[in-house]
């Protein structure tokens, strides 16, 4: 996550589980990424995944603008279909960052 | 995340690239999940690494709890280890979850 605001702001946790049905997944996930992006208060975005087991976690400003990327019908339209075809199970967790801490490693000791 | 309680609870998301360094990482990581887990206020662990990009979630009844894990002898050698040698850079996020929804696809759906 580039540029990260100071906390306190708002993370949203996506955990998930995949089916094996595969067509129009991949495209999805990129146009939400990016139209994510887009979206006012957005503040960042971090996915990985492992076989069907998924964790992403995107960046807000506040719940305001959560609320209404929820609410943006493209989306809205992803979340049916996710739900229709590409996720077996998955938990949306809406939390409240107090505190962070990062680490880098000096150039030299890689 | 098994049995989890109704939010409020907390989340610390741990957004990490690994270095190349291999030895002990995963005895280590293993043990982490395993002490982890015993800890007083420990409420569950999702996990998920794509290469070098690695997820972590764990989640925590309160804030005390996670400043005595993050206390922990053992814990805080790994976490120093870490720092010298397993991770390239990291994030820790403490975060506040203050609501939380799930889906489950029917079986005969999937």
């Amino acid at each position: 996550m580039n540029q990260a605001p100071k906390p306190p702001y708002y993370a949203v946790i996506f955990t998930n589980v995949r089916t094996d049905f595969e067509p129009g997944y991949a495209e999805t996930a990129d146009r939400m990424v990016a139209l994510a992006a887009e979206q006012p208060g957005y503040l960042g975005f971090e996915s990985v995944r492992e076989g069907k087991d998924g964790i992403s976690v995107s960046y807000w400003r506040d719940l305001e603008s959560i609320k209404a990327w929820k609410a943006v019908s493209e989306h809205a339209a992803a979340q049916n279909a996710g739900r229709e075809t590409w996720y077996k199970s998955y938990t949306t967790r809406i939390a409240l960052v107090e505190r962070e801490y990062s680490f880098e490693a000096e150039e030299d000791s890689l």
